[in-house]
């Protein structure tokens, strides 16, 4: 049994760990973690936990995460960074579902997030924990920087255009749709229902965290810059990116299709759909699964590509456990291999 | 493993049986059948179950029906009823999600589901599938009635207060909301989303089918007729039940909490909250548990009881895989122990 | 034209009454008041409006406020009765939408909502803005207590079945939902769309601040105390309550269709529908009337009635504008005769 | 006051109609008329209508027809045309919701549309029915055609760009997001709250009607066709369009925000934000107006046009209402000038 604890199980992602990490056949859950909470049983904060996370949260000391074999960070940005060396140290094993290691470069780090790093030395060792780029990184690493919800869904629809050569790197496009649930869980009017529901809108137009975090991992896959537009949109409901991607090819002949369900073959959280089909972010609901379709609409040069996942699971906490997966040799579908809730 | 054939299987009842079925250790799905898409495959109606189920729908032939150990009807009302005495004859037990067994009156099921019934003498045969009632009688069953959604979050919550005979029976008030899933999946305007989002309507207040089956299940428990008002509402979401029942008591002076902890301590898929709690439907989500509270608001004499089930789930497709368990000695919660997703 | 002024109008009830007023052919909007956001224009906060209302929130200021004919607060409970004397005292009428006014017992009101009242000796003036029940004293009245919202719809549910004598008092249920907006717009994590959607829960079932409120007005009207339950449900809109009713009448004879019909004949705000009908929360959507439908089903003794209002508008802001419009001899339906929008 | 006739009022832009009809100061309502519902209150079927539309729809007859100044057809497409000329020449205006009318290129037409068109003649003289472009021909004019609800948020959104020919007019790119009320009001299992709530998806991305209606309007302003990829979504709410659009502008010093606001700075129903904004389609339910913001993010050469609609008011009923107040001399808002309804 991998002995695992969570720091700050309080929110979204937190819960879908428990939610995930609860039915994992290999996975002893010893601690979770909040200040704010400590003492309260996590199954009267999340009621859906009743009989299956049957311990309190507690304060984050040092002697119960140290000994555990691996600890995932659901905490707000910043907090990762400052526990991380000292559970290293001791033999820990992290992954971060939070920004902390996403990024290489340090003052671009800064001036995304508005602080400074407090290991700048560990970013260079952390392994950006995307098994479809990096699976052998991540096995033989001990730090996972987890990817961001929109950066999973928008880097599997460029990945094999960008990989191929045959886009034109400069001019890409990224329409992304996200549930409200990307918000997280905090006192807020913004993500009110009845300021979010019913309703549509773009955000951060002017520039989003995740933009230089998806311009890093396709210009490492490039092996140079990429151009990249990236619009977030809000959407009324709680689960579900929808990334809808535009390119254009640089030769019109190239199968497509076939390009993309080679690339993915052997993924298993890749689902490569049938030439002419629309996912729809419910087929995910609650699933490990990016399931993909690609488009050039009346055979021009525009390909579009239409990219899903349920934020909380592949863009969170089934990343993270597929991380841990990998890093534990179980297999790699091991207790996120859940069918999508629909309806 | 048990071999399991599910007839219709194009419905919600359909879809989620077969979500749960493809992750049932103990189950090899055989068949899934629908007249109307034979030849489709199942995944391409449900993309959630690309991966998991890789069959085409199949016409309801009888010699694959037989091969079966158990089939499952989600089909309208009136199916069941005409293929069951075949499938008993040649030693499948049967499983019906829809109504035609679950009324023991011939005529009283005449009446209120409009039209004759197929075979009355299988009526008395039949076990009404609630395991919380019937444990025994569904373990040596071969034809189960499965439980309707609104008498399953009906019943559980009146029947410690009906079986201790400690409420008036004759002014029993179910105030009782459901998602729009329980309408099923079928072209109609009445169900579209711009006509139940955002809004919230009573419906069938003179008169619903589940009355007489909550009536039959609750009289046979107090063992005579009950007096009951049975008021369904369509509420702005997929998924769940919310029954808020009324009773008066006769005695102010019990404990109820723990008639109701004690009725339910050994029931894995009953769950009593604690004292002054307020389930939400969300919390049952995807899942087979029921969780009740009750309430004696400012000590008078009316119980409210509050009581929450997945329609899909605990009020369908889950119970009846519950049945199956109990049916063929596997464990209780084999294949339905999901945690809810939450949020 | 009446001079208005609005303090408090950064919730729900206050955008509303500011969507209305801006539309009323005979209303100058002199001030919006909020301490937090004064110098903001009000249509940056509430992009509706612009166009329609272009003054920025001020500062609450007595000179201001002392040279409105009208005065509306839709603030927090407790901020009117701080303000209210002076205003009165300069010939400035109130109409208060939060609930400082609505309770006669002033031990009563300090109980249920946990402070001192300020002004006591007010109460007894004060006039329960209702207008189907106390048209002429709000005629004469200068402080109204605009009711609330689960009030509004409950009571005119009950009202003929209690002036009239024909149910029993003793025994009366609330069964009501209500849209998430009636929890106003403030940082909560209770009501983000990720805990409310998709969701339905009760709350408050061992007692609600509106309780005393209902019981004080059907008592009055019946001229002794009655017996109540009451149960609040949270459900996925966000507006909109649907009050279900129940009561036991002593003569089954009486034809409940016809006594609702008398009742409410001359009140352009109450619809009562057809014998059979179920009421939608989504046709009074926007608009300022409460529809009621009266069933008794199975020709038993319990009467259960539907009764549908938009909690911002006839549960709030329109019917604050309705006593308005009586106080200053308008047309009763002065701005406030929109149709509700559908879908 | 002008007499109107409504043509096929049961779907959602024929309700939209006579809720803003219903409450024109210049209008009489003369008949609204359905096949199917002959002799049906209107306000049977829409409740929200009670008190406000007090006739039934009747049949399709001319001669009530030819006694109305001006007749809409809130029908499918291919209704209007069979009925235009007898109506034209009877002396009766059209208005054509539908897209019977849309497109000049007769072959086009019959090519997207599946059908052979009735009145090619016709074609010619109709007018596109967008103010903002035409304003000068719907008043001369006796025959509109009303246009879609992507092409208007679409179309305005690009307008000031093309116009200027400040874009190169090659590469744009709509991604457009539509509610569920744009699919009609027809029985479909598609369209049911269980198959598009908490869900989103694109569709059509090989080819939607309205991507050659935006071509004609765009290639008709730049003067020569246009290249435009067009992606339609699906989204979890009933009203309201969001189109997000990409151009590539060809300088960069030109001030884009001054270009939108001189462009659109006579038009009542045209509202260009302040630099930085991002237009919620929930500040235009139920009203009349566009609003639009311009990004260029990170100063790069790619703009992005944000344009949001109600595709019930101005992307239909409000729209065709406003031809009516052009062609018949009314204030061009009269009867469409509601504020949103916010939350």
């Amino acid at each position: 049994m991998i002995k695992v604890g969570v720091v700050g199980g309080t929110g979204y992602t937190g819960v879908e760990l428990l939610r995930l990490l609860a039915q994992h056949p290999e996975v002893e859950l010893v601690a979770v973690t909040s200040r704010s909470e400590s003492g309260l049983p996590v199954s009267e904060m999340f009621p859906n936990l009743r009989g299956y996370v049957d311990i309190p949260f507690s304060d984050p000391q040092p002697e119960i995460l140290t000994s555990c074999d691996v600890v995932f960070f659901a905490t707000p940005n910043g907090v990762a960074m400052s526990m991380t060396a000292a559970l290293l140290e001791a033999g820990v094993k992290v992954i971060d579902l939070a920004a902390d290691f996403r990024i290489k470069d340090v003052s671009l780090w800064e001036e995304w997030y508005g602080m400074r790093h407090a290991c700048p030395d560990l970013l260079a060792e952390a392994v950006y924990g995307m098994p479809e780029i990096s699976r052998e990184d991540i096995r033989k690493s001990r730090l996972i920087a987890n990817p961001g919800c929109y950066p999973t869904a928008t880097t599997l629809g460029f990945l094999p255009l960008i990989e191929s050569g045959l886009a034109d790197s400069q001019q890409l496009i990224a329409d992304v749709k996200s549930g409200v649930s990307g918000a997280g869980r905090k006192a807020s009017v913004a993500h009110l229902l009845c300021e979010t529901s019913e309703s549509l809108k773009a955000y951060g137009v002017s520039g989003h965290r995740h933009l230089p975090e998806i311009r890093q991992t396709l210009g490492g896959r490039l092996g140079s810059s990429v151009g990249l537009t990236f619009v977030p949109h809000l959407t009324p409901m709680m689960r579900g990116i929808h990334a809808t991607l535009y390119a254009t090819v640089v030769d019109r002949d190239i199968d497509l299709q076939s390009l993309y369900e080679t690339r993915y073959k052997d993924e298993r959280f890749v689902d490569v759909l049938p030439a002419g089909a629309h996912p729809e972010t419910r087929s995910v609901r609650g699933s490990n699964i990016c399931r993909i379709a690609v488009h050039r609409p009346q055979n021009s040069n525009v390909v579009v590509v239409l990219s899903v996942i349920d934020n909380l699971v592949k863009g969170a906490a089934g990343q993270a456990i597929h991380n841990m997966n990998i890093m534990f040799d179980c297999d790699e579908a091991c207790g996120i291999n859940n069918v999508a809730l629909l309806p």
